[in-house]
């Protein structure tokens, strides 16, 4: 593999592989050990398209933690045409040979496009609806490290998953990973044939919620949406905003997961959220910079 | 000390221990040495919910010549809603794991909540109206490099002395320090029971600039203040810009200092500004980067 | 010299000694080479009030090539007045020592006025309508690696010549080179009296292309003109758009060059930019880093 733009494509061997890098850049204390000349002379391009704070910083202290260079591009100002000026980007870029690029586009299809122009290796680090590979192999490795498995967990994913990249790449991967999956949505959320995925679909969460190990919430994606979609944030709360309620029909050890930025009281009660007898909403960024690394690693040649 | 949050909160001991690092930074011409190895392999996160060019500068140049690396997170364009995503920021942040957070932003107490959130060390950059404190330091390391002395100094602060978070880390520090501080202002942008700080209130700039040793000046924060409290530049210049007029009033060997940016023709004569031998401006810049590296030195474990 | 101003200022010697590092930094991929402690210990500020992806990156990866840190201060957004910020950024910036310092403005003259502030070097890497010396140096390596010479060859520089620095800086050092320069465009984007700079003027790229060993297109500049400029983008690709029809005036081993980014469709034919037999552009970002990693060598003490 040249480049981590879809979990879908990918073998499992090519995941464990990320997962075990992942899991041996880690200390006890789930703190990223660096390691200066893995990566030393290589330069790394934070491509963003669209604002992000922590999956790019997240990128930046792992390409740093490697001895790499980063080099931060944010496009998201820019008022050019999407299309053409992405592969004109591309191709620039390119042509200052850097070893690697991390890119975010609100385009489905941009990283893929990117691969096919550059001589480097790209990492998809959101890419439109599509998919959000990192996100969804961090998530994996968190459960690892608290359930030590993945293979017969139910895992339910909930709230906005027809705008959800995250939701796409975690369903790719938790199938391969053994999980049986269950997506909770309101209709007008719900993508049309996502049973074609392998899933179990619910509209109501107390249902969906039934004996799940892990209740991992999405960010509703108030940027990509308009009002049509919602009624309001109030009933939202009402019927999916996770609470301790409807966290009693999972089961009693299950862990709640969420790939921030959270809207506290919109998709999940505020306390909650902060609750670290059932949150690993922290331990999920912890592990991303592992993760980071891991594809830094090993995809860097 | 685990931070460096609100001067008033200092011992008299934590601050020499700051202003003498600083000092030993320094070289002859004021250039600061480096010293690659005091912070190798430690990342600051300058953290900035405002603009900020001379500040965040100044901090990424101390850091990189104690070999720290640094990660700028730039919250300025964010639109989300101010209390809760900091802490969520902070929390995100936090999990990977910095050494030391810098933090700047427009609500007073922000960089207090934020300490109590993280485990790493937090340096205030700029608090709301609060407390600018590494500001006041490069001040007084300024004012100690010329007069070697601030014990029995008399200063003036002029200006926008509501808005200023310059001004209060200012009164504080010079206080402890043994100066006695003159606070002058029109009525509309002096606090109210600002004599409870210690310090002598005027209106006029004739009596309150009376046998100084040091003119600060501060900014007209215009960015934090609507039409009422100022009727217009050019009077406000006419009552309170420093000209060397007013300047006379003041001793004959009097420094004129100023936090910058500044309004030229509004809060200083432009000459006045740039006169090598009354101001001190270039030098508390320069200062800035050295005092800046004993804090981060001192405060990052 | 102290500072890469203009080249109109530099003398052929100047302009060699820069030419030939950069051609010392390539290997025979035209990748850089780098050279780490070349520049240790230096700072380098990219100073930059337009935005810039492409300037700013090659600058940015040419200073890490040889070692030296990168402060990145983006005055884009900045609504303060020009003038007088300029100058008191420049003196804030150079109390904190940099080594040299990269500045792009809107304003013609800019980089002049900044490098009279300033005690380190100055590189200008855009100014105004005026210059843009480093985009000229890495159009000549280019020209000079595919036809090992400048001397006798004709060049044709088309479009927006009114508003085009790039341009401007071609025209010098070209000229000073050796070669003859032509150039097209329309009346209203021709500046007047610019047969005075050395160049034969034409309005018709049949005749201007004629005999051409070089055909260098510009961008069209549609942030610094009005609409009173241009009739149509239809129209102006009609008669200057690049096409391979009209590039069959020029020499049949002719190369195209651009200094991007492309308006496709607009100024250049999209299959004719892309021609890897005919284009040089990726070529030109690709020595674009090697020239700025000489000029940095040259100008940083």
């Amino acid at each position: 593999m040249k480049h981590l733009l879809y979990l879908k494509d990918l073998t499992q061997e090519t995941i464990n592989q990320i997962l075990d890098t992942a899991d041996n850049f880690l200390d006890h204390g789930n703190q990223p050990i660096g390691s200066e000349n893995l990566l030393k002379d290589k330069t790394i391009a934070n491509l963003f398209f669209e604002p992000s704070t922590r999956t790019r910083s997240s990128f930046q202290i792992a390409a740093r933690k490697l001895g790499a260079d980063v080099i931060n591009i944010d496009e998201e100002h820019s008022s050019r045409a999407k299309g053409e000026t992405l592969i004109d980007t591309a191709m620039t870029l390119n042509a200052m040979h850097p070893d690697l690029i991390v890119i975010r586009h609100q385009d489905s299809g941009a990283c893929n496009l990117l691969s096919q122009k550059v001589n480097c290796a790209v990492i998809n680090a959101g890419d439109g609806r599509r998919e959000h590979p990192t996100q969804a192999l961090l998530d994996s490795l968190t459960i690892l490290d608290r359930k030590k498995k993945i293979e017969g967990l139910r895992v339910a994913i909930c709230g906005d998953i027809l705008h959800s990249r995250v939701a796409r790449s975690n369903i790719y991967l938790l199938n391969m990973l053994g999980a049986e999956v269950n997506i909770i949505a309101p209709s007008t959320l719900m993508p049309k044939d996502v049973e074609k995925l392998g899933v179990n679909k619910f509209s109501d969460m107390k249902k969906g919620l039934k004996g799940c190990d892990i209740v991992m919430m999405l960010r509703l994606q108030n940027e990509r949406m308009n009002s049509s979609f919602l009624s309001s944030n109030r009933e939202y709360y009402e019927y999916y905003g996770l609470t301790y309620d409807k966290l009693s029909y999972a089961k009693k050890d299950a862990l709640i997961m969420h790939p921030g930025p959270m809207n506290r009281g919109i998709e999940i009660d505020t306390n909650l959220a902060d609750d670290i007898n059932k949150s690993v909403i922290k331990e999920q960024v912890e592990l991303g910079v592992a993760v980071r690394m891991a594809c830094l690693k090993l995809f860097c040649k």
